[in-house]
């Protein structure tokens, strides 16, 4: 790993630390300690820290005073609470694209839509990079619905949705290709200003996909039952 | 001023300069330096800045690399996406809490809300209290809710709403009434779980309360401009 432009350090970390959630490799409710990091990382206490709080905005960690960071938790309220925000959020993203969109303002997403659809087709294509597609494609709107607090409040919902669908996406292969047929609705519903169906797809998907995290946490947590 | 709490320094500091920045002591688009704050304050340039990341998450400065921070900027296009944003999010609270409530929930809010109509009462209360107070009548909501994304979100938006309050009220006394029936609508609303009342009372608020904010915003820039 390369540290270098001085000025982002601690975003940097934050990234390194955020793929290490996102992924799984460190484990919902660890302890993130900041000498520990910094000894691993060679770099200052303070760059851990910055980059402790850039990782809260995005809701990957809960920092506690006088007892310090912990990876968020997976628990089935978290997850329920988490869907219900985003479904909300991107349903005030569609609707406002579905408003505002003119000419060949849908281009840039019609044509990440396509780069999505060829992914799904690819049986071998990496999960993470299928999965920032995504939301790549719905990061588009933000170029005409021009809300700088809504892109910025999605953006920093963006790792904690990415952490869930890392969880459900690599356990179910097969639903790759669900959460494509969500994107093509979507982008047909707001490409006919369709207000009613743009609600019904995003609350639909939202809600199969919530199911799906929830069943395989479940899953996961009676394999650890059986093994203890 | 008094910054002990060693573990907490940064949120201190950030209450501190978050403070100048709603009451308009700091102006839009002014610089921030790390430097001179930590001199004035007799704080690290570390502490400083992790207090600059809570003021960015709570959308009173930003960020640039290499540049430093700013506060943000109080534009007529800025405003009316901060009041997109809040009024999106005060409707899935107010809903949220409409299929929620049982019972005696209500009660803290109920309390809440006489604090504030005695405070619209007393034409000398300081306006701070009167907004921090409404405040606290909304975030009484999520007691019952219990969606800590939902309300992290708010309380992040809280003080670059609380900014808009102070620039409105401290111009047009007499829309603390206004304000205050804004309140008393609402918990009717919700108090009858009328999900289409719910919306229209926080859209009419919401949408009377940014007209007024960007009339006030033109009223100083039409002053400036013959000042000059």
């Amino acid at each position: 790993m390369n540290f270098q432009a001085p000025d982002s350090l601690s975003e940097q970390i934050a990234q390194h630390l955020g793929k290490k959630i996102i992924c799984g490799a460190l484990k919902p409710k660890e302890r993130i300690q900041e000498l520990k990091i910094a000894g691993e990382l060679d770099v200052s206490r303070g760059s851990v820290r910055e980059a402790l709080l850039i990782l809260e905005r995005r809701h990957l960690i809960n920092i506690y005073p006088r007892r310090g960071a912990v990876v968020s938790g997976l628990s089935a309220e978290l997850i329920s609470s988490l869907y219900d925000m985003y479904i909300n959020l991107l349903i005030m993203l569609g609707n406002k694209l579905a408003d505002k969109w003119q000419g060949h303002d849908l281009k840039p997403m019609l044509e990440q839509l396509r780069v999505v659809n060829r992914m799904a087709e690819t049986a071998d294509a990496p999960l993470a990079e299928f999965i920032d597609a995504g939301f790549e494609l719905m990061s588009k709107a933000h170029q005409v619905v021009e809300n700088p607090y809504l892109e910025e409040t999605l953006a920093n919902f963006r790792p904690a949705i990415a952490r869930t669908y890392y969880l459900s996406l690599s356990r179910r292969r097969d639903e790759k290709l669900q959460t494509v047929r969500f994107y093509n609705d979507l982008v047909v519903s707001v490409q006919s200003r369709e207000s009613v169906k743009i609600n019904r797809v995003i609350k639909a998907y939202g809600d199969h996909q919530r199911a799906l995290v929830l069943g395989v946490l479940q899953e996961l947590t009676d394999a650890a039952a059986m093994l203890r």
